[in-house]
């Protein structure tokens, strides 16, 4: 950690800090320049918290050199972290294709959408039964229902099934019925729930907040990794900027970024990023060729009549093609597709 | 709302999706333009769900021309809501003053600022039980400890308490403890939650998500109205961009926005908008001018020990010069401080 | 155009904007809503300006149906352009790689790295003569020095030059030394200097401004279009948002999106996007499979030695390997670089 | 400036870095942490370019302690500068008020403008004659036209005036006629442009970018300033944000940041900011209260005529009633309107 002081900080004030900071068992080394005197900290800079130092009125700033999260940290943890969820694997040399319909909403359309994916080579199934929707006029899915009807697909094709989990109170449930929960992007930041998860051994795709850094998402993932629980998946699904005309702007740089900063796997999502079906396909491939550990993507037998974000689906042949593509991409990369 | 197809879309296509829009009961308008064909629907449009029409592949835009949120909406609720709570009131001409320290830490931390706060003219003592920190190995609160001190600190001042709540778990404790339920920026869109807190008939304060839109507030604020709780508080603390100096951006300009889409009170956070002590003021007074219907504001007795935002936190003193400010321009505005 | 009236606007005032607008020659479909009064303008909406509209005090909203630019768009022109420069082509299946330094520094640097790209597989130099810097404390470039020494490596490769244009000062020269003018993303709206290249017949590679959404950069290209000039390129090379990890966020679903929306090339600058040379290769990769037509890429002998945006830069052997991968994709995409 | 290396490399880097640094002349205070080797440059810092240092593969950051403006900074120029156009100032206890419409039309609207403006107490008149427009097909101005009708309504009331020169080739003319030359907020880096009005002593309005941080909009004064020119005021406009209710967001926080680290005055546009005529009065008391040099407004007497930003413009007599609110803010400020 370095500490810049204000220009002209009388050097009783610089006496007071370097005192405390002593105190809290840190190595001090000091330069004097020609505006600012700094302070490097040395040694287990954990005792020294940040907001405490940038309150002292003479501190210009507080530069942090080592990352916030530690097991989520690719430096404590150099080969990548590999998931395993029955019997698939998510991380490393693996590319896992989640698909299904943004919201599970009758046995007939789950049922033929998860053999539909299945048949084109998905890994997984993806449905939502309790839907965050931003107006409380909105579908809010089929709630416990919902479940249900996954199970069933799931028996059917024996895809695992993910879905998402909005409160600590369905948790219970969750554990018993799904195999991936995921975490949706405006619940990033709830801590509560993170760390109710993070008690959990289940594996959790933990999707990146609309405006959330790389470096929040990381320590988001933190909060469940400090629980105990090393199942966590990461997900860009696009972030929110001044672009009108697609929903939202898929940030692709962060695979990469995320891949060098962390051991944990990360996935993309194209239909909530774009909100375009046509973007799914170009942007699913991209993620592929930019290293992402998997792509999580919506289909639905019959778009217009979905009950939310059909404009966002593919139907299951646009799917199959896209699969195709996803294989021979995958064959360049030095990717299982599984 | 407005519906454009794609242009060339054939006439058996149109015909398809006219039927369809009768079918669900609403009056239409049609204009055939040089490239487009347009649908205007009248009536009850609420059966129309603008997802299933984005999603049909001819349907090239869908326009909203009425707001998605009623309850909140001032075109049905043209007077000022006034929200009371014990003997102040939010909202028309009152201007609520709402102060004291990012966390509770001790008794004679709150109790001391209660004081503070109270002689220099706020209404409301804030105060932190549960903190959202965006890492886990920061500080998280005293909890239900702090709870109890806050309880004690309004015992002695009479001042009503406000704190955050981040989890549906701990909703009963605050129904009994405290005086208005502050829902975080992060929680904005944890709907779960906001229903809950609808259930209940306690004034709450809705903070605007880091990177919500104004009709994304307003939405989240239906939620909780839409379950029969009309103390809905606003409250703007500066939205994400691109500038780093400050922590946040405040947007003052969706104050008078709000105020005329919204019959609710909006007031603004200005310690957490810049995460800067001597920001406060001035963005506090520009809160006052722009019609805000209060301000939120941390203030520590000791900054430079506080356990969280002390470098956000005005002293005693300084809130007190503040206050003055806020009185003075308070005249001119036609408000009452309270 | 549609025009949407403030609720409970009277009588007399819809009747004043109905003649106002038929005045202007326009056909109109009106339609009442329970709340709104809609008017939809049909015919040549040319003539109308929305910003007159949108000052009338009753008007709510004014919704465009027809995109604003005319040449630009894909409707009036539904096949790809194709701009040739020399004997290579930019845009249908053809694929650009147009690579070299930030800045021309030596006769021995760009010479160098001009064999290095050419032999690599590069279609075009790029080098720049005139830099835009933040600081005038940077360097600022070689000026017409620059462009000298970038024909000497033109006549040494064969390669066409592409450099950057900052003031319509040094347009003939321009026009004379270079075979490519690039307009920088920071003058994307000088709309003075778009005008002139306008009036040039000269090839123009059009960069979207940091914060430019797509609809302002295919206007800004409606500048140049609408003096004759159809030879544009325009380019995607990362737009800002609060991400502080990459310099900025590449927005590679922008490139799908205006390939539906025009017919013009575009190609992508991962260089600057992220700011980071271990980014260029996965994005440069991602560009190819979303449809790009080509890629700007900074390749820097010694970039430790680089005078501008050495941490960007690739060294040749990196630049190899991309070139190498990149063409396995373009057979994928039945792309040909050129 | 201080170096960060990357963890784990090796001590012969270390000793190159090290080199490196002393070559150019810096004292180096050097830390060596747990998992980072840190350098602390001390001395004549601006002979190390952090770009080149940024290239070297084995370094991870490289932090700015010192502000990268010079001649901008308040650090070495603590008194607030003040500039002084013919008999007016702007800058310290002065508060300035530049009124008139978006375009010069006819003679008579300019004058009558400009008389409106006086009477109500403004003391520039500003007008734009060269118009910088998203489309081409917009309205472009009057253009020389424009300044002769500003010259005569200047001749009429005695306001000083303020219009925005687009490109070099009219400097020569605007050093002529105007009083004030405004540099848009989309030229705010058209370095060429900048350059030259540095050469000359006329004051500049140079309004910020619509997303540009803080620190560029400095550096750009920087550019005028390090010609020689002294005369730079700088406006805050709104910045682009995710928001689309408001045209842009007026970051009213930026005034007393740039105001602690510069000395240059600081004016607000509150008008093009929200882009609705009704945010205008709170957005300019509000900038009046956190300390602004002055504002800029539109004022148009036939809005719903003009022919550009109708919608975001005065009527004469609302600006009126605002300049009476700003008169008694001024007095609670202690700054003086002229």
């Amino acid at each position: 950690m370095i500490i810049v002081m204000k220009p002209r900080t009388p050097q009783e004030e610089i006496m007071k800090i370097r005192n405390k900071i002593q105190e809290l068992g840190c190595e001090i080394h000091e330069s004097q320049g020609v505006n600012y005197h700094i302070f490097g900290l040395v040694g287990n800079t954990n005792t020294v918290d940040p907001d405490r130092i940038l309150a002292i009125e003479s501190v210009e700033k507080v530069i942090h050199v080592q990352e916030p999260y530690k097991i989520a940290n690719r430096l404590f943890h150099p080969e990548d972290s590999v998931i395993k969820i029955s019997d698939k694997k998510i991380g490393g040399q693996n590319f896992a294709v989640i698909a299904g319909p943004c919201s599970v909403e009758s046995k007939e359309q789950i049922i033929s959408i998860a053999e539909d994916v299945k048949s084109a080579g998905a890994g997984f199934l993806r449905g939502g039964a309790f839907k965050p929707r931003s107006s409380p006029y909105s579908f809010q899915g089929l709630r416990e229902d919902g479940l249900e009807l996954l199970k069933i697909a799931r028996e059917k094709t024996g895809l695992p099934i993910v879905s998402e989990l909005m409160s600590t109170e369905h948790l219970e449930r969750f554990i018993e019925d799904v195999d991936v929960i995921q975490i949706g992007a405006r619940n990033m930041q709830n801590f509560e729930l993170l760390k109710e998860v993070g008690k959990t051994r289940k594996p959790i795709i933990l999707k990146r907040g609309l405006s959330a850094t790389i470096e929040e998402l990381l320590l988001a993932a933190e909060y469940v990794l400090a629980q105990g629980n090393e199942n966590v998946i990461l997900c860009e699904r696009g972030i929110r900027t001044f672009e009108t005309y697609t929903r939202n702007t898929l940030d692709l740089g962060a695979i990469p970024v995320i891949k060098k900063l962390s051991h944990l796997p990360v996935i993309v999502d194209p239909s909530h990023a774009g909100g375009l079906w046509w973007l799914v396909d170009p942007m699913a491939k991209a993620a592929m060729v930019v290293g992402a550990d998997g792509v999580m993507i919506e289909v639905h037998n019959d778009p217009a009549n979905a009950r939310c974000d059909g404009q966002q689906s593919l139907k299951p042949e646009k799917f199959s093609t896209l699969m195709n593509s996803l294989k021979e991409l995958a064959r360049i990369q030095g990717k299982v597709i599984n």
